[in-house]
């Protein structure tokens, strides 16, 4: 067995061809719409129930979208926001989004793993969907996150908005539940949990 | 401005070319030491002082290598660990490392990020060389990690293991220091801190 020296990640071309990328969106609201859409839409090729873009803060353009790779591209780390944070340093040749304004807009509360990153990018600002709890429900771990990241976040200079378009958010997970989608924890996998 | 599409990781020639990679290492000393091998080979060509290794635990064959690729190849996600965990999925082809037995041996404590990745790769076992207290005496902030993070990862089914080697792996990131290293905080860059 030969240990691989490269490996390539792609956007689905659904996101360029459906989502107008190259039209700013002015409000929070709209952002957020556009994190839950992609989630919703990333349910329906049999991918995981997230969403997440980074947005430069003061026009709204589009820097990095992202969704939920891991099944479809076979890596654990490709959740929606890491995706969102690995395209927009892409985007823009940087390791850090320090360099300018930007925003991480998620439709869930991000996990221990996007918590981290979103740390480590250099974006000033998070914007939510659903809670945790929702996600959780659902049947996905979070993972072992420390009970204050918020103010752990804050005290580092990324601000944590309030939670915007929560029941259009926890819709999409609760869909991916009664579809019967994969909850692809590494460690086990098994069905998402339809709410009662 | 387009947004990218597309990315592409690759580990170093100096990895495969110096390492002997296909070579199994027995016990949990050379798979560290191999760790702080690639972290100290790595500041030789301007990389952050980390290494990690993802091994298959009854054999010691290396199936994912990494060193810190963050500033080399524009990109906030890629800590060792990170590095290690991705390419072992992909040398596999699957994003759970659950469906083997392998695990995780690092030269310095995971910061958050990776602390969540390794949560989310499937490995069963992790081993780590330098305490986190060493790379913030450097001048790395390791993020917002919950201060019981053994606890729930072995909640999880993850073993923490007693650290190994650990001078061996702190005089990696003093050498780094000593070099006047880049710490690459997304947020802020600085010269690292060498030990007084």
């Amino acid at each position: 067995m030969q240990v691989a020296r490269k490996l390539s990640w792609t956007l689905p071309d659904w996101m360029f061809e459906e989502f107008e990328l190259g039209l700013p969106r002015a409000t929070a609201e709209q952002r957020m719409a556009l994190a839950i859409q992609l989630a919703r839409r990333n349910i329906e090729t049999g991918g995981g129930p997230f969403g997440a873009v980074i947005f430069e803060v003061g026009t709204g353009r589009v820097i990095g979208p992202g969704v939920n790779l891991v099944v479809s591209q076979g890596c654990s780390l490709l959740h929606a926001e890491m995706v969102a944070i690995a395209f927009a340093q892409a985007t823009l040749g940087t390791f850090s989004l320090a360099s300018g304004k930007y925003e991480l807009v998620t439709s869930s509360e991000p996990c221990v793993q996007c918590l981290g990153a979103l740390f480590w990018s250099g974006v000033e600002r998070l914007t939510c969907g659903a809670p945790v709890a929702d996600a959780e429900r659902v049947g996905f771990d979070e993972g072992p996150r420390a009970p204050d990241w918020k103010e752990q976040l804050s005290a580092r200079g990324i601000s944590v908005e309030a939670p915007l378009l929560v029941s259009e958010a926890r819709a999409v997970l609760d869909e991916y539940a009664r579809r019967g989608g994969v909850v692809y924890n590494g460690r086990t996998t098994w069905t998402a949990t339809p709410a009662t």
